[in-house]
C-alpha cells in the first residue's frame, strides 16, 4: 500500500466535499473553536486527541427513515477496518441496498430505592404501579424534549429497582433522563418516605453488557438485511454463500455459545466504535452497541444476511455531537441537529447498515482465510 | 462554570508541561504528520476527528510496576467525567495511594476447525494436546516479540474451538497473534487434514462481552484498592462510608444481578474509554474493559474499595499508539514505546488506578444524590 | 446417627399424622393405585421409583396467603439435606417466622414465527400488537381455567418471537398454555399467512436457565425474609451474624459473580428439588427454581436474610400432583387440589419459606466450617 | 390411550425382565428395606414418594465405552415424555445407532479464602501455584478413590477462589470432594494463615446454572450424534430434514439467544431429570444437566444432529444409587456399582444418547406442529 501523504488526503477530502456538497473544514484543520466549545464536554482541558478519519461507502440504505446513499465517517486507528467496511458497503449497494428498520425504545434511567422489608417493597411497588401518570407529570416538567414512556419495576426483598424509559427526540438523552429521574425520585421519596439509594441503580443499565438491555432493549433497536447474489459474493467478496454460511455458523453461532457471549456477531463493536467517535457519540456506549445477533440463510437468490442491534444508544444533538468535526460528520450523513426524533432514527438506521457492511466483509474475509493477509497489507503498510 | 477559552487551555497545558517535563505539542496543534503516520491506521483518510483531552490527577499509584504519581490523559466528550475522575484521584492520593497489581494473561486468538464428526473432533483434540511444542514453534517463527503461552481446546461435536494465548510484550498484539495463528492453523490443516473455518472463531473472544473472557481472562487482569478514611470521605467525597457502602451494594451488586450484567461496577467503561482514546488503544476493546467487579468493605480505618478488571486489552506499541497525540499521552504516563512488556504492565496498572478513582467518585456522588446536579453544572456549562 | 429402622419411620409417621390430622397412607405402602393413576403421567410404565421422604419443620410462615406452621415434605436421596432444612426451619420459627410474599407471573409459552424479512416481521409485530383482544379470545376458548395475561414480542430479522403469559389458577399450566398457544398460533397463521416454526420457540423459556426468566419472571416470583437474633444464631445455628455475613458475601455474591452464575445463592436447587419431587411438580423445573438471589443485612436486631426466587414454576392440580403420595404431601401442606389459584400461591410461599430455611442452615454451616463433618455424620451414617 | 392398569404394567415388567435377564423386583413392590437403607439418604424419614417408572428404548449406542442396546429407565410424572424419548430411540437405532463420546472432567469443590488485601491475595495465589503436589497429597490421604486432577485459582482483590477438580472413579463424588477439600483448606489455613470463609465458595459451582461450568466443564462432558435418513425422518419422526432444521434454528439457536439462555437445546432437562430420578442421582444436578447445545447439519445422507452436555454430574456408586429401585435401574443399564470409573463413563454416554433421543423427538414434533396434540393424547389420557 502506498503512503497516504497529506496531499492524497486533501484531494480525497475535496472530492468528498464535491460529491456530498458539504463542507469538511473542521476535520482538516485543528479546530481553534474546539477549546471553547468543549467547555461542556471536558474539564481540565489541555488540548485534543486527533483520530484519523476515513470514509467508507457509499452504502445504499433502504430504511424506514434512512433512504439513499451514504458516505460513512469512521474514526479509527485500526488498520484495515475502513477498507473492510468499504467492501461491505459495495457488496450491499450492488445487491440493491440494505433494508433497515428501527424502533425507538428510549434511553433509560434506573433508580434504586431502599424500603427495608418485603412488605414495604410491596407497598412501594403498588404505589409506583398506580402513580404512573403523576410520575410522568413530574418528569416532563423538567424538559419539553422528554417524554416518560415506560416504567418497569422489579423488586429484590428490601430494594425496589425502577427502570424509566424516555423518549428524548434526537438527543441520546442520558442527561435529560437523569434530571427527570432526579425529580421523580425526589417526588417519590417525599410521597412514600422511602429513600433513593442511587439515581442510577444499574437497572438502567448503562455502559455495561447486560441481558436486561438485550431483552428489554435500550436506546434504539435496529435490524438490517440484504441478500447477496453469488455474483456479488464472488466478485466483491471473493467467497461463496456456502463458505460464508459455514464461517458464520462456526463463529457467530457456535463460537459465541461456547464463550458465553452476549454478542453473536463477528465485530459489531468495531463499526460502532468508529462511527461513534466520528459522530460525537458517548464512546462508552460501544459496550451496548457490541450486543446483538448476525443471522444468515441460504436462499435461491443468494445468501441472506441480517444484523440485529438490540441496544443502540445514539443521538444527533447534545453531548459530543456539537463539536466541530463531529457535527460535520453528522452533516455528511444529513442528520446534524434536531428534527423531532427523525435525525436520530436515521442515524440509528445508518449504523445498522454500516454494521451489516462490517459483518459481511469480515465474515467473507474469514471464510477464505484472508484475515491475516489483509491486516498485514493495511496495518503494516506493506 | 466559567468558559474554558483557548487561553485557559494553553496556560494549563504549559503548566502540565512544566510539571511533567514532557512536550505536549501534538495535542495542541493540528498534526500535519498525522496524515502520513496514519497510513497504517486508517484507509480512505479524509482528515481527523478531534476529541477534547482533559487531565485528571495526579493520582498516587503503588503498583507492582507502576509506582509514583501520574497525570491521566482523558479524551472524552462527556461533561463531568474528567472532573469526577479527578476527584477520585485526589481521594486516593490523600489516602496514601492506590495499591495495584496486574497479571499478564495475554492476547488470544481462537480459530475454529471443522471435523465433521465427534470421532474426528476427538482425534483433533488429542493431536493438539500432544503437539503443543510443535505449534509453539510455528507461532514463534512469525515474530521475535511473540510467545505462545497457553492452548485451550473445547469441542462441540463437529467443531473444535482453540484459544491460543500469547505474550506479545508491550504490544496489544492482536495482529501479531492473528499472523501467528494463521501459521499454526495452516500447519494444523496440513498435518491433520481438518479445515479451519475461521481464524477468529469467537472463542478468542474479541470485542464482545463474554463470560469466557471474564473467567479465563484476556490481555491483562488488574486489581486496585484503597482504604478511604472518614476524613477523606467527608472532605473530598462529601459522603460517608455507610452511604457509599449502601449505594455500592444496591447498585453494583444487586442492580447488576437484577440486570444480568457482566459489569458489577459503577462505570468502568467511561474511564476505560477516555484513557483508551487518549492513548491510542483499540477503542472497541472498551467492551472487554467494561467487565469487572467493584468491591467494598467497612473497616475500622475507613471504607475499603477495590476494582477488578478481568480482561483489559492494552498496549504501548503498535496500533494507534504511535500517532502523535496518542504517543504524547503515553509519554506523559512514562510508558511510550516498548520495554520488554514493562510499559504495558505499567499502563495496565495505571488504568486500574484510574478506574478505581472513577468508581470512588461516581459512587460517592450517587450516594449523596448529586449526580444530576454535577452533570447540570458541567455538561450544561452553568 | 442411629439407624432409621422401619419401626422408627412408622412411629414418626404416626406422630406426624396425629399432629397434622392428615392421613399419610400412600407414602407408607406401595400404592397399587399408582399404576392406574399414572396412565396420564408415564407411558410404558413398569413400576415405580421410591424416593425416601423426610419431614422438616414445622416452619412458621407469615405470608401474604401462607399463614401458620407447616411440615415440609422433602423427597431426597441426599443425606444431611432434611436435617439441614429442619435446622433452618427452627431458626426461622424461633425468630418469629418468615415473612413471605409472592406475585403470580403466569406460565409462558413462546411460539416463533418465520416471516422471511424485516418488513414482514414489522407487519406481524404490528398485527400482534393490535390484536391482543382477539388472541385472548382464541386462547380463552380452550379452557375455563386459563386467562391470557400478557403478550411480549421480540423480533429478530426474519423471526418473530412471542411470549404469552397465562393465569392458569392452581395448575402449573404448561399443557393448558400449550393448547391455548396452539389455537392462537393457528389463528395467527390463518390471519397473517406467516408460519409458526415451533409452538415452543425457547422464548418461553422452559426448563433452561435463562436471563429472560430471571428478568421477566415465570410462574411465580417469591420473596421470603427473616431477622435472626444473635441468640438464635448462636444457639440454633452455632454461628454469628458477622461470620454468616462474610460467608454469604464471599460465596453468594462474589463467588457467583466470578462463576458467571444465574444463581446468587447457596443451594436453592436442593430445597426446590426435594419439595418438587415430594409434591408432584415437574422436576425439570428445578432449573428455573435454582435461579435467584439471597441477600443479607447486618442490623441492630440481628442478621437480616432474604431469598428472592424470580421464576418458580409450580401447581397444586394436574401433572404429578394427583398421584397418591404426591397428593398427600400437598395435603399435609393444606394445598391439595384447586382453590381459584390460592393453593398455588400458598405453595409458592411455602417453597419460599423452605428455601429461606435451606439458605440459612447451609450458610451457617459453611461459616463455621462444619459442612464436611455434617455430611460425614449424616451421609455416611456415622 | 387405554388405561395402564396394574396387569398391563406387570406384564410389561415381566417382559423386560425376560429380555434384559435382570430382576426388577424393587420397582414392583414397596421396598421395606428402603427405610433402613435410607438412613444415609434422608433424615426424619416418614415414608417414600413413588414416581412412575417407564421404559424407553431400546436405543442403540456406539459410545467410547457404552456399546450396545439399552433400555432407558425414566421416572417421571410428565405425560408424553417416555413415549417421546422412545420414538427418538427408535429413530436413532434405525439410523445405525448414536455415536457417543465422553471426557471425565471431574467433580469440583471450590473454597474461598479471605486475605484482606491484593498483596496478600497475590501471596496466596503464588503459594497455591507452587504447592500443588503438597495439596494433592493432603487430598488423596482422605480416600483411595479420589485423585486431585486440577487446581484453578481466580482472585478478586481480598478473596481468592480455588476450584479443585477430582477424579472420583464411579462415584459422583461430591462428598468425597468436600472431605478432601476440607483437609486441603485446613492445611492451607495452617500454612498460610489465611482463613477459609466457605468450603464451597460458588466457584465449584454446584447446582446453579453458571458459565464457569459451561466453559470449564464439571463432572463429565458428553457428545452424541446421529445422521437421520429422510426415510427415518418421514417414517418414524413424521417430518423432513428441512422442517426439523428450521425448527432447530428458530428455537435452539435464535430463541435461546433472544432469551439469554445457557441451554441452546430443546429439552435436555426433561430427559436428564427422568434418568436422574430413576438411577438415584442427585436431582438438583439437573440444573447443570440442562446446560448444553444441540447442533444440526443438512447433509447428503440426511440430517446430522448432535448434543453436547458440558457439565453432566453423575455416578453409579454412593448417594441414592444404592437404594433398591435405583440400583435396579442402574443394573438394567449394566452400570450398577463401581468399576474403576468405567461404569460412570458408560452411564454418562447413555445419558448422552438418551438426551439425543429426546431432542430428536421433540424437535420433530414441534416441526410439524404436533406438540399440543401429543400432550393432549398422553397427558390427558384420551
Amino acid at each position: 500500500m502506498k503512503l497516504q501523504d497529506a496531499k492524497t488526503v486533501r484531494v480525497r477530502r475535496k472530492l468528498l466535499e464535491t460529491i456530498t456538497k458539504k463542507s469538511f473544514s473542521s476535520v482538516s484543520t485543528y479546530p481553534e473553536s474546539l477549546e471553547v466549545a468543549s467547555s461542556h464536554n471536558c474539564e481540565n482541558m489541555v488540548g485534543a486527541t486527533s483520530i484519523p478519519l476515513g470514509i467508507a461507502g457509499p452504502i445504499h440504505i433502504r430504511g424506514s427513515v434512512a433512504k439513499g446513499t451514504f458516505y460513512l465517517p469512521l474514526a479509527t486507528t485500526e488498520g484495515a477496518l475502513v477498507a473492510s467496511i468499504n467492501r461491505g458497503c459495495k457488496a450491499i449497494s450492488q445487491s440493491g441496498g440494505g433494508i433497515v428498520n428501527c424502533h425507538r425504545v428510549g434511553i433509560t434511567r434506573g433508580p434504586v430505592f431502599y424500603t427495608g422489608s418485603i412488605e414495604n417493597s410491596e407497598k412501594l411497588y403498588r404505589w409506583i404501579k398506580t402513580h404512573g401518570d403523576r410520575l410522568r407529570k413530574e418528569a416532563q416538567e423538567t424538559s419539553n424534549h422528554l417524554k416518560l414512556d415506560k416504567i418497569k419495576v422489579n423488586t429484590l426483598s428490601q430494594h425496589v429497582f425502577v427502570r424509566f424509559s424516555f423518549d428524548t427526540q434526537d438527543a441520546m438523552g442520558m442527561n435529560m433522563a437523569t434530571i427527570a429521574t432526579q425529580k421523580m425520585a425526589e417526588f417519590l421519596e417525599h410521597e412514600t418516605g422511602f429513600k433513593c439509594l442511587s439515581l442510577a441503580g444499574n437497572f438502567d443499565i448503562d455502559k455495561k453488557a447486560a441481558w436486561l438491555n438485550f431483552i428489554e432493549n435500550r436506546g434504539w433497536k435496529v435490524w438490517a438485511e440484504v441478500i447477496l447474489s453469488e455474483k456479488v459474493l464472488s466478485s466483491v467478496l471473493k467467497t461463496t454463500a456456502q463458505k460464508l454460511y459455514e464461517t458464520w455458523l462456526a463463529k457467530c453461532v457456535y463460537g459465541s455459545m461456547m464463550s458465553g457471549s452476549l454478542g453473536f456477531n463477528a465485530h459489531f463493536a468495531n463499526v460502532v466504535a468508529a462511527l461513534f467517535i466520528a459522530t460525537g457519540q458517548d464512546v462508552a456506549h460501544v459496550v451496548e452497541g457490541s450486543l446483538g445477533i448476525t443471522t444468515t440463510q441460504m436462499t435461491k437468490q443468494g445468501l441472506y444476511l441480517s444484523v440485529y442491534l438490540p441496544s443502540l444508544v445514539i443521538g444527533t444533538v447534545g453531548g459530543g455531537t456539537s463539536l466541530p468535526a463531529q457535527n460535520e460528520a453528522l452533516d455528511i450523513l444529513g442528520v446534524a441537529g434536531g428534527k423531532n426524533g427523525k435525525n436520530a432514527a436515521t442515524l440509528a438506521e445508518i449504523v445498522g447498515g454500516a454494521v451489516l457492511a462490517g459483518e459481511i466483509s469480515l465474515l467473507a474475509s474469514l471464510s477464505v482465510g484472508s484475515l491475516a493477509s489483509s491486516h498485514q497489507k493495511f496495518a503494516r503498510g506493506k
